[in-house]
């Protein structure tokens, strides 16, 4: 009944057959009713492929970002490079590829995955450049540099899952929020991951889906990839999780994030801070999954993070006179609320992240 | 700006041009789009707006209950019993009523207005008959009967709002769920009628209405009666609502009712008993507003009250493959959770409902 391989790959960076580079990633956007697999060689598609939603998810947005820059340095900057004249070029890659980082670092401002991936790829770029490598060995070291940031991306969340499915008792009933599920990464998920590993092991009854207004989300990603995998799932809206609470009815509370700052505090997709004052009302526990790649120990507490605002029209299509509306994107859960962080590092308490990934940086 | 007046009433019982006896009610499926009115004179339509939500909202589908007898019985029950002699219409009367009656009773379960509405039907058929009243007498008295529960709604709903009223402070930003306004009622609204009845007073600096998933009555009904009273109005998704608590933007949730029991348990709308843990967590007061037809004394908790549930299509429209769907329409918010409740007969503590309805049952 289980079965993890009947899940696609979220993204892949691949090189085509005319020697270009290119991204594949599923448009979540028709999800769940077509599986469509788009394939884009200009690094501008991929902004706006994170823009719009069709790629996103923390994890998923960290290297759909780096790729966007591998695109432009393998295709466009090579390109542009060869056209004039090498003496020039040199000069102008390292500025053009800036130029481009920036624009791909601001596409979304929450999750800090996707700034970490395009750092990632701004010091490797550095560092080769200063080395005097020639260009195109610099754009073949982004290329390979994204598929390592794919392949770490699974290690992290089989790693995370291993650890994770340690607290998931026999016979779970887990609601989780939003999609933090293979689709919200290259592959497997952070969330959605432990519970895979857990249903791996036969432990998970059910899951129960928030369908996550105004996107989306857990009605269309969260219950699509839970009933691929063969995962029992229930969708509930949003404002049911306290009645199901209520009954009983909800062992654990499972979500990911998008950034988690040095004390421990989680921005995450809007609903889930509410989810943790009821989990805490019920004496749930309430689970984080996030890898590294999520942690962000430049910012003390989360009132520093920046959450995005989204239009209006994802909450009121067609527009009332009159009529306001409030449609931020994601809110903070402070680390009271929350019960234990599992990374691919092991399980932590909120207030040991500062003190572990401090040890790393 | 504000201006009551724009606001139509929700249903009104009329006698026609042809002397047959009609329901006028505003089809809700159709706002905020179009205002459209419907009239009927089969009994059978209304029950089946009630089913659909064309009608809606506790105090609202009480009286339509109660409309319905009357049509039954001034269109469809005199002409049978002209049609079948004196004799045995007298006998056949009563029973007839009964039945429908019963269908009804039963076209939606959770609010106890309906079974309240029908059950006031019923009584005073029953006292006219054993007192050998014409059936004209009766259909007539059933008719005006209708009447007198229509003004008794707005009635008792202005004086829900001015008890209401006191409990809120200067520049008040109130959050509320679902619709408890005036499209819930014969007219003026019961949570919003204690909104109304302050910003008249010129105490309300604005309204954040829940969207209410999935049947959307914030995001279709609220907002658009709001918004055509002149009141400051902001839609948010429900799970949203956590985050404005936690940025102080909420004084006081305040919300209508569809049963309250003896011991001042509350349901109503899904997602109400969520938004009272959050109250309560945040440190603001959650108010329930809801006239004497909305109390039911027979049942001692919530615990006891019957919870509809509704079709997974609501939540679900497509369906997938492999997903079930939890759709309960309700939920019981337990009397701790409630600061109090207003009532036209002033404003108590969820503790004093049963001394204060069984002195007048």
């Amino acid at each position: 009944m289980f079965d993890m391989t009947r899940l696609p790959r979220t993204l892949e960076l691949v090189r085509t057959e005319t020697g270009a580079v290119a991204l594949e990633y599923i448009d979540e956007r028709h999800l769940p009713g077509t599986l469509k697999v788009e394939r884009v060689e200009d690094w501008r598609l991929v902004v706006s492929a994170i823009k719009t939603l069709a790629v996103r998810g923390a994890p998923a947005i960290g290297v759909a970002g780096a790729a966007a820059i591998a695109l432009w340095a393998c295709n466009e900057g090579l390109a542009k490079a060869r056209l004039a004249g090498c003496a020039e070029a040199g000069e102008t890659f390292p500025e053009a590829l800036d130029l481009v980082a920036d624009e791909v670092e601001h596409a979304r401002p929450t999750a800090v995955n996707l700034a970490w991936g395009v750092g990632r790829m701004r010091e490797l770029s550095v560092v080769l450049l200063n080395e005097g490598s020639s260009l195109e060995y610099v754009a073949d070291a982004l290329f390979e540099e994204v598929k390592a940031m794919e392949r770490e991306d699974e290690r992290a969340n089989r790693s995370m899952g291993a650890y994770g499915a340690e607290l998931i008792p026999e016979g779970a009933r887990i609601l989780t929020h939003c999609n933090a599920g293979s689709l919200a990464t290259v592959y497997y998920g952070t969330a959605l991951g432990v519970v895979y590993a857990a249903a791996e092991q036969g432990r998970v009854r059910r899951v129960y889906a928030d369908e996550t207004r105004p996107v989306g989300q857990g009605a269309r990603l969260t219950v699509w990839e839970l009933a691929q995998a063969g995962v029992p799932v229930t969708l509930n809206c949003d404002n049911m999780a306290a009645s199901l609470m209520a009954k009983g009815e909800i062992d654990l509370v499972i979500v990911g994030a998008d950034r988690i700052t040095a004390n421990g505090d989680v921005a995450n997709k809007i609903g889930t801070y509410g989810l943790a004052v009821l989990a805490k009302h019920h004496d749930i526990p309430f689970y984080v999954a996030a890898p590294s790649s999520t942690f962000d120990l430049s910012l003390a507490t989360g009132a520093d993070i920046v959450i995005e605002h989204r239009s209006e029209k994802e909450v009121l299509p067609e527009g009332i006179e009159g009529v306001e509306v409030y449609n931020p994107a994601f809110d903070v859960t402070p680390a009271a609320l929350v019960t234990r962080i599992i990374t691919e590092r092991g399980v932590l308490k909120p207030e040991e992240v500062a003190a572990v990934f401090e040890a790393r940086a």
